[in-house]
């Protein structure tokens, strides 16, 4: 029972992540996938900061913990990117909104050939549509799976 | 030029999970959104395969490299849970919905003391609101970060 009321109350506070339900809203959501997918696109295949640099706001707050701070932190991955794995692509395979939030599913491969890893990055937009936030879960593709589902 | 059409035509395909702005759509994110809160905490808080199970679909299709496939795939984690990790707490800290789909995004501790996993799921439920489909991304957290955000 009160494994229960927790479960409830914590439920109850994360629903401030509610959909909303207006049109402008959902205008704005399709806006928020566009500019991540663009975003995303242009600082790790295109591997070009001044491209992807249009896309931040006024902070860009990072959680990867591979990653330093800011947007100096990303123009320097970047560059790590451009130097030891210039032919690193991202193949973005789903994307979501949900208010001021973008998720996007991603299968990364650094050096061709080679398995990649499998990442969910999240965003979060400010109120012009701008990133100012970023999280993300990055694990390797194994050869070998319990399923035959593969990890897309 | 031909890099901007492929990016144009990938996030065209990817449009498929636009949000839907009616009203009955953002009641059905929600309750969307509470069931895979409680089937979560059902399956690996409570490690209550019963319990978990009366949130499943017509199918559990798994991509999470180290689960078999379906329901019983399911039933074989949580026993596993219960026999070596009794005391894995998993916290859900953000939850997003968008159409048919959930994602979370959690603190994983398997041992009470470690810094534990970043994990984040995305979860596709059918018309009815069952979990019908799973996939992750788990990170261990290191001990150190280029950044002081932390993973959450």
């Amino acid at each position: 029972m009160i494994r229960t009321v927790l479960a409830a109350l914590a439920f109850a506070a994360l629903a401030f992540s509610s959909p909303q339900a207006s049109a402008a809203d959902a205008k704005q959501m399709e806006i928020n996938k566009k500019n991540v997918v663009e975003f995303y696109n242009a600082a790790l295949n295109e591997k070009d900061f001044e491209k992807a640099s249009k896309y931040l706001g006024a902070t860009y707050i990072q959680h990867n913990p591979t990653a330093p701070d800011g947007a100096e932190g990303l123009k320097g991955f970047i560059a790590f990117l451009r130097d030891k794995f210039p032919n690193n692509k991202s193949e973005i395979k789903r994307v979501f909104a949900d208010g001021n939030f973008v998720i996007v599913h991603v299968h990364a491969v650094r050096e061709p050939g080679t398995r990649g890893n499998a990442i969910i990055d999240i965003f979060r937009l400010d109120d012009n549509g701008k990133v100012v936030e970023h999280w993300d879960a990055v694990q390797p593709i194994p050869e070998k799976a319990a399923n035959n589902n593969g990890m897309f």
